[in-house]
């Protein structure tokens, strides 16, 4: 932290400053210039939050400037983590591609859009069995019914199962039948329930909150990894800005960010990301340029028929295009050794 | 829902898209230009979700028109609501103020704020038990015991007390020594644990979620109305844009927007909208004559001990100045009846 | 400027750093903590342009903590200014009101508005010549005649005129018929527009832009100052926002931060603000409750046949409405000693 | 545009609707359903700005559903345009790069750079003469030395010069020496520089503004193309949004939005989109794989020495390495067929 003192901060003001810092165990340094006076703060960050600098006589504000992660963090843990999930290696050369319908809506359907997810070479069955949805009177899901479904379409394809988990109750039934737990956008920072998925022996798909900066989203992998649970994927999917046309505005700057900033993996999700079955294809490539260790994308046997999020879910031709595409595009830079991040 | 078709869109895509709303249920009705070929989608809207309208052949786009809200609005219950809280009125003639620490940190720390609270004539003492923080290494609230220590405050003070509840398994600890739930910006559309407050017999504060719009914060206070809880009183507490000078952007126009749109009552968090202590009596006053029914704000004995967002408290003595403040300015409206809101 | 060096970053990473500092005639001082060492400059900031620290070996990135701006300080001139534009004096006691239609139409029609204005007892006329619009297609304004529609409006009601200039060449005819010139929010960044208004010798309005930061707004008002105009007063009108329900958000926290940062005058315009006539009366009422030194609205004798605006513009009976009540506040605030800002 | 009607509204509030829209020149249509009265607006919509619809009685608000450009838009022209700057085809197989210093800082610092720039086969060298900048104090470029620089720097290696055109009186001289005139992202909304540069007879790189739509960006294009200069190509270079790690944040999916909507080229900027050097390439080759039709980017020969933006340009051997890789990830997209956007 690094404190800026009024211009006409005297030297009482000073001293106060420096005397809270070192009444909370830390030290503060001062730099005085002909303008200018700034007090820096040295030492264990988890002690700064029980003194409030701003509000000392003299002090204009102040400036945080590290970062309150660490398990989630590169400089900790400076090789890149590879999470396997049931055989399946996310983070390593190949990239994961999670896929299926937005809801799971009934066995058939299921079933059907499985089969079309399995056979475009995709590795996870995505598919919601307990849904947020903004309106009490929109669609919920079949909750455990839907999980069900889910258990019975891997015993048929062989595809991992991945499916969001949205309250304390729902972890153990969901950690039953899925391979991989899911957090949504809506519920990243719903502490109570990071800290619990965080003891569940599950893998976790850790999705950016809706206007959640980089830095909070990895604090609230830290939550999980904290309680014990190493095995994090983050998975970026558009955030809220002003413009309208796209339902959200797909940040893929965010894999470089964190490619930097942490070891975990990351896919990108552009279909709640865009909003658009139109722009599914051209923004995977770009995540999968940009470095992205994988995909999550809807897919649905009707869209047009789909319960919940339709208008940006790929026909079942679209996906299978899409995957061509992907796979080839992933080869190519993994052999021409284009890969946008060197550790 | 207004569909806009492609300008080449061809008479078999119209019959197409106003077959898939028949099948719907729904009552397509075409409307056509020299330019540009529209369909409006009449009648009962929960059934629109199941038409992947913007997938179909010849769709441009679509636009929706209609609320998903019912108990929420103004429609359904032109007068507006007065919530009552052991005898205290939200939403009646008087500003209701909610203040004290942003954490209850001792029973020593509590009982000063609680004293200084009653002093200036608030009507609550808030103060959290449970604190939903960024980084899992930051204070995290003394959890049932200061629940304990809010109830007895409670009991030396006779102010009402409202807290903040982050999970489900803590809504009855808190039912049981609160008088009012919280509901925090983070948790605004955990959609669990609305639902169960909806069902906790106890009046709620929602505040607005950081990057919610005011549609997805009516919708929040549906699901807690829909599970028969009536009692909803909504709280603006800034929210998220692209200016850092302040913690958040407090969005005022949502006083006047939240009373055009529904009958609940609405008070302001002027301390968390700015994050800056200099700013909370301005923007309280602000508020006031926007026609907010009441405050939340941050005090401290000490602000600058405080383990939580010091930044943001009230020192006592500017604590007594806004309260003595608020109080002269609400009379001075109600007496020259320069109401904001008319019904 | 603070420099956050790697956790790695060697000892001779942080000796190229503070040779790179010395070598822009800057002075760097080494922090240096158990986790973090963090580098300090202290010098004049215009030469911290010439070094760029973040791509220097071992550096993780820079925060920028001085300001830019100096004529438009508090900190250079702690008294608040007083702008006096043709004997009317914006930022004293009384609230000045700028009101008018969007748009000049024609003789008539202004007409009819001035004499609603005034007999409201607002100060100005307002009203656009030349109006910046998103679409080539839309109304661009009578330009040169309805500056003189302007002027004629003045010799008959005594309003004092301010409108918008928006290129270079229009500077001259805009002053010579003008009180006061605006800057509107889309040229808040046009730097050749903002240092020619600097020498035209009239008073300025400077509207904030549609995604300004505080810091860049001021650094605008810098630009006018710069070149010799003192007489600037600081215009908000919203910024834009993920909320869709109001045209803008309204930012009225920029009125407290402005108070505090400048000693500039600062109006609100919540007509552009919330583009909702709904709205105006009581986020004006806000803006004085918050310290404004004024407000700017949108009035028209038939709003409903408004050539731009209609949907923000009040009808003569909501701005009658509005002046009185804005009056009696104001005398109200100043009575009681209710000011939000003590210098 | 579509009308909303309030739940109550009368059949004479509905007959005033209509009416007014009849006096427009327009025609209004009703769909009425059980809860709700809609009236959709038919025709020439640039009538539309004069009927203030939402200022009636009975309508609760109004929806804009058509697009106000049109010379810019695909519908207009469904084949992508090419444009052909002295030779060099932007919108073609090839992707097209523009890389050189963000400012023109010295004849040896520029000539440096070009050469750089042309051994990693860019065809453009960028390079400001005039620099708009925040600060008046800041660095505000050569101006007319800078132009002449960067002609002999053309002369020198055989690329094609663009640069920024910041006014009206500047638009002669850079005309002159330049290939194409670049307007940046704070003009983008400069409607008096847009109208002029669509009659200077030169190609121009319209960037999108710093918070502007893909609807206002396209516009802008609109007031270029509309005064007689077809040769338009759009540059994305990030947006504002919450986000504080990155300086913006790069939108690639405004390059398949303006693929769909739009038949001009669109080109990306990751160095000012993200405003760090180690985020370029895995932006520049996300870019690519998602359509876009070239790039543009700061290359310094020494960054930290830069005067302006040195923390996201490129040094020498990075560009050369993004150089190398993008030409490889370009052809191999064009020979597997795997483009993003089909006509």
């Amino acid at each position: 932290m690094v404190i800026i003192m009024k211009s006409d901060a005297s030297q009482e003001n000073i001293s106060g400053v420096i005397k809270a810092i070192s009444d909370a165990g830390l030290e503060g340094k001062i730099m005085e210039g002909s303008q200018q006076k700034i007090i820096g703060v040295i030492g264990d960050k988890t002690k700064l939050a029980s003194v409030a600098i701003d509000a000392l006589p003299g002090v204009e504000s102040s400036v945080a400037i590290s970062r309150s992660y660490k398990l989630a963090s590169r400089e900790f843990h400076p090789k890149s983590s590879v999470i396997d999930v049931g055989g399946v290696k996310i983070g390593g050369d190949e990239p994961v591609v999670m896929a299926g319908p937005c809801a799971v809506e009934s066995r058939e359907q299921l079933f059907e859009a499985a089969d079309i997810v399995k056979s475009g070479g995709a590795q996870f069955l995505r598919g919601g069995a307990y849904k947020p949805r903004t309106s009490p009177y929109s669609f919920q899901g079949l909750e455990i019914v839907g999980l069900k479904y889910l258990a019975e379409a891997r015993e048929r394809t062989g595809l991992k199962i991945v499916t969001e988990v949205t309250t304390v109750d729902g972890i153990a039934p969901v950690a039953e039948y899925a391979d991989m737990l899911q957090i949504g956008a809506r519920n990243m920072q719903n502490f109570g329930l990071l800290k619990e998925v965080g003891k569940c022996g599950k893998p976790i798909l850790l999705k950016r909150g809706l206007a959640a900066t980089i830095d909070e989203w990895l604090n609230a992998a830290e939550y999980i990894m904290n309680e014990g649970n190493p095995d994090v994927v983050l998975c970026e999917r558009g955030i809220r800005t002003y413009e309208t046309y796209t339902r959200n505005t797909l940040d893929l700057s965010a894999v470089a960010a964190i490619k930097h900033l942490s070891h975990l993996p990351i896919i990108v999700d552009p279909s709640h990301g865009t909003g658009k079955w139109r722009m599914v294809k051209p923004m995977a490539f770009a995540a999968i340029a940009a470095g992205a260790d994988g995909l999550m994308t809807e897919v649905h046997p009707n869209p047009a028929k789909a319960l919940s999020d339709g208008p940006q879910s790929l026909t079942p031709e679209n996906y299978l295009e899409l995957m061509s595409g992907v796979k080839k595009l992933s080869k190519f830079l993994h052999d021409e050794n284009l890969f946008s991040y060197e550790e």
